[in-house]
């Protein structure tokens, strides 16, 4: 088999270092690490973290359930609320392993506890600020309602309440990362109060890889779901939630054009390859900052340079003097992505730095 | 094989209509149709093609190009610029079939020259004002260099000057688009008449679909490459270069949550499937505009309401009152995307109004 470009190189000493980071924090602070496989979606990168003792896992599809299933885990949760038109294969897969889906309406809790035949675990999604979905903590009489038809089905049995706090993404930086984290925690904890008498062993679980990495004040919580840490990206970085130094994949694209009067390079390195996720850097909306992969442990990006449009298969990378006379057409350079799940995602494999490929799930 | 949602599917008959108006358009004006085949990136898809005696393509990686060749197209242009680092493969696919490549520098038409072993065409990439790629029409010195280069080579041979003129693309409408069209048009008129004494058969050849869908002046182009037409989407209708009515692919998502209070309605369906290219309307960044999926035919937005937000996996679908009380948790709805190259690419397959599994190149 021949390899195309651009390829998506994986660090997999930086990734491994990610997980056991997460994981010692994890134990640390006494939480079940249910880690977010929907950034790697690679059963071989899994399985670095079945080495570290993680035996329970969350996805975002049931497609990426099945997958995972597959590859020898017991215990998924689908973080995604439960689509009705999959309901059997959702039984199905809930009579091999133990799987939990995530409802947020008594309208759905109806519809499965009609339907399953296999014991199946309900997180109820609560929204505790970033509007996306799930209930909102105050609703009490929906959550009541759902709780109800769980205790009335044979086979749902209820785990406890779950949010993402996705709205750290948007955060300034680290004191409004741990507002916000400490915001959903007061949330959480007070409803757990509200039905610790008639469910003592509920749990509480929150997810984002921003929080994830950067509080260190759990109190009340009992499981952590991030995902995106395994590889970190750009937009971690910018929120400080990594170093450079942390972010595991790169893109290897070569330098098809050049352009001496705009300082341009022209790369193989696209929207199918990076996604045309971008983020403010500097005042300039960038797709990606740049590295020499000369020095296969430099994250330092290029000063000056970053890549600043996208089209389908084209990336444009504007750069300084010094920038556009260090690369020859016919070179490859590294493109740290914005949005490595987004990245990960377009990839058919990584190509780890020893040269071995990592197979993962494919679109 | 369990078909899990998000489903792009594809309206056969509109495609296959989308193909005939442009393969009819090009008969009319006497110009060479050499369809660009990154939009659907299916085997299945080009035969449609074919039998409108279609017998030449554009692809945009070398890849392709190869995928292609496997379903036995035998005159192939990969219509972005060389990657010195796979010459390899040029030579080898250029043994198979009439293989033709983009370079638009002397050096990297001198390192070919020196590595090819099998004839391979060269097209010239000219800049007309879309300053993504190519050469500008007046740098005829490098034009001469290339020209000189492949003269002394053995295997090269010159088949002309190609532009893409993307910058279409952000026109305000047909008037600037036809304007935008006739400047290239007069450009690489320009251009040949240059080269005209040595190279007496030197073709001109133009690609977007803004141009190939609008205009109506062809004078003195030879070939037309334009690709997205075979599906179309929001992009091009909002250009006016196609109807709603022509748009050949709806991704069908399931209604997974509603939101009462925000009028708003979650859908499996998130970057992932459509990309997270976006256009503004009426207005509002918009990532995809809704459709009923009972009647197949209809491609009639539903009023007020637009994908408004994407994450990984989810859509959220902002309605006003009678499109929040038109669904229920479990239907499933169409999204019209607003690129359909990026979010076809994201697909595994087609899945045509038929029933039928329509296979396609996979990342």
């Amino acid at each position: 088999m021949h390899h195309y470009y651009p390829r998506l190189l994986l660090d997999v000493a930086r990734c491994r270092r990610n997980i056991d980071r997460m994981n010692t924090k994890a134990r640390l602070h006494n939480l079940h690490f249910r880690p977010h496989f929907k950034t790697h979606q690679s059963q071989t990168v899994g399985q670095w973290f079945r080495e570290g003792g993680i035996d329970r896992i969350t996805v975002s599809s049931l497609k990426m359930a099945d997958y995972f299933a597959r590859a020898g885990w017991t215990d998924i949760f689908v973080a995604f609320p439960v689509n009705l038109l999959e309901m059997d294969e959702i039984d199905r897969l809930a009579r091999e392993i133990k799987l939990s889906v995530s409802i947020e309406s008594a309208f759905v809790a109806e519809k499965l506890a009609g339907h399953l035949k296999n014991n199946t675990g309900v997180y109820i999604k609560i929204d505790t600020g970033y509007h996306r979905t799930g209930l909102e903590p105050s609703d009490l009489d929906e959550i009541k309602r759902i709780l109800q038809v769980i205790g009335l089905s044979r086979h749902l049995y209820f785990k406890g309440f779950y949010t993402h706090s996705g709205h750290t993404y948007r955060a300034s930086g680290k004191p409004e990362i741990e507002r916000i984290h400490a915001d959903s925690r007061a949330q959480l904890s007070e409803l757990r109060n509200s039905f610790l008498n008639d469910f003592p062993d509920l749990i509480l679980s929150v997810g984002d890889t921003p929080s994830c990495s950067l509080v260190s004040d759990f109190t009340g919580l009992d499981e952590i779901r991030p995902g995106n840490f395994v590889f970190y990206d750009l937009m971690q970085y910018q929120l400080g939630a990594c170093s450079l130094d942390d972010i595991a994949v790169v893109l290897e694209c070569p330098v098809v054009a050049k352009n001496k009067k705009r300082n341009e390079l022209l790369i193989h390195g696209g929207a199918v390859h990076l996604s045309k996720e971008s983020i403010e850097f500097h005042g300039t909306e960038i797709f990606g900052l740049v590295v020499s992969l000369e020095d296969n442990e430099s994250r330092i990006p290029w000063p000056d340079t970053a890549v600043v449009s996208l089209s389908q298969e084209h990336g444009i990378i504007r750069t300084n003097q010094a920038g556009f006379d260090a690369v020859q057409i016919g070179d490859t350079i590294g493109v740290i992505p914005v949005h490595s799940c987004l990245t990960a995602n377009l990839a058919a494999y990584f190509l780890a730095t020893s040269g071995e490929l990592i197979s993962k799930m494919r679109s």
